[in-house]
């Protein structure tokens, strides 16, 4: 019986090690790293990163190899995190069970750490330590990542939510909404560590059909812990989503068609790795986790 | 006699055709690729992506080369100035002779068109049509770039800057600010250029050099034109450093000595380029205008 936790804890510690060594480049007083240390280093699923490696674990490759793309992955996914947060934006107060970063700081230096988070992605995913074989996978990691948190990505998903607040979306509007803006990230993670780790296309085919599943699913799932879950597990407010009259799959669905529709974009995950070996073991795992998590 | 008007100006067009070419992706409205675009379109005088060509010529190589890496540049300047013209920050509203990002548009759309310009910055510089012997040396742009313009770099000097409003710094620490806020992206315009072009290592120092001094003045020259420019020349408000107490060359040396200094800076830089044939002759104007410019 594969152990889940046990997996995500060791794979959650390594992930936090190099974020660390990363972030650790000078002892004098700093407030924009402090800033992006309290935001980067707060507890946090590390699902991006996460997928990122056990993709590379699927298919059989090496994780040191993709663990710079990993970290990148979280740079980027908590800088949209603190920018998100802003008072302009969704102005949340809570994030991860600690004060948002704009709270516990100042507007500018949560803007500033924001930019910096994101640059400093792009500049771990280049950093000079890559043989010539890895040069070309790299770049393509870094168009995939760029392409993918930009505006015909993320950038765009997060400009259709503020837009569509207030307004009934279709179930189809929401699910190309969140395609982008969260799926969008969680879909490159896997593929970047799969490219890294050497996999063939037709293996990278079937973990986009994975990603694209658990991505929609994984929101699915946030939609109905708006509705349904414990603030004091998952460290953050409830029932924001309807105080802010947002369109989302319990308000269009219910919330039990929203929960049997999790269960089915589940199964149809598991079905895309049916021809991987016990490699994609802990993707199997972690696709069955995300729509039974309580935070 | 060298024309600098004409260079500059079709530098400039080459440079708007590149940036236009990468914004057009698509037909229908989009309200962030409008922020974008109305940011990164309008009048500038694209000092870091000219820079970033002349070193090319400089030592000879094919701007063709270099293109995308100047469109960064230019992407990541703009970036910049659309977040320290937010109301958290320096709270701007006019900006190039209009007014900046989130008048024109909404603070929300400001932040996002900033993030999405400093993604594509990376996106652009990873595009795929590169070649294997190129590949090494976008790599290690994007090393510089990312650097340049992170928490060690440009942020760090916006928090600098931002720290620094109400107290009098010395000169060593104002220099300090500068060489982190503007000089840092200004001397890897120069690197980049010189690198993609196949410049040897003695004479990407000399750049280097010659991007020191004329980074400083640049930003000398700029608080002279605060004090003593013309707003209707310039685009936007003057006397705002005074009205902020901010420190400056202005307030630290006087007009006269900072006009000298600025001067000095600019001696500095066209010996660091003595060695240089004929086709360094646009750095050597450059540094000239970048003195004497009344914008």
């Amino acid at each position: 019986m594969f152990d889940l936790n046990a997996y995500l804890s060791e794979k959650i510690q390594r992930i936090n090690t190099a974020l660390e060594s990363i972030l650790k480049v000078s002892d004098r007083p700093d407030r924009i790293l402090e800033a992006m240390t309290y935001s980067l280093m707060a507890e946090g699923k590390r699902i991006r990163s996460v997928l990122c490696l056990a993709a590379a674990e699927a298919v059989g490759g090496d994780l040191e190899e993709v663990l710079p793309a990993a970290c990148a992955l979280e740079m980027v996914h908590t800088y949209s995190l603190i920018h998100d947060d802003l008072p302009a934006i969704d102005d949340d107060a809570m994030r991860r069970g600690q004060p948002t970063c704009h709270t516990a700081f100042d507007e500018a230096t949560a803007i500033l750490a924001g930019d910096a988070l994101l640059t400093l992605a792009f500049q771990t995913l280049s950093s000079i330590e890559i043989g010539n074989d890895q040069q070309a996978a790299r770049l393509h990691v870094i168009q995939l990542i760029s392409h993918a948190a930009g505006y015909c990505g993320m950038i765009q998903g997060q400009m259709l939510d503020i837009g569509s607040e207030g307004n009934q979306l279709t179930l189809n509007e929401l699910k190309s909404l969140h395609r982008l803006k969260t799926g969008a990230l969680i879909e490159v993670s896997l593929r970047c560590g799969a490219e890294l780790a050497g996999a063939n296309s037709s293996q990278i085919q079937m973990l986009e059909s994975y990603a694209q599943h658990i991505g929609l699913a994984f929101q699915v799932t946030d939609d109905i812990l708006n509705v349904a879950g414990d603030p004091d597990i998952m460290g953050k407010a409830v029932g924001t989503d309807k105080l802010r009259h947002k369109s989302t799959y319990p308000s269009l669905l219910g919330l039990e068609e929203s929960k049997n529709f999790a269960r089915k974009l589940t199964e149809d995950a598991l079905q895309a790795l049916e021809s991987f070996t016990q490699n994609a073991e802990p993707l199997r795992a972690i696709a069955r986790y995300l729509v039974d998590r309580k935070k």
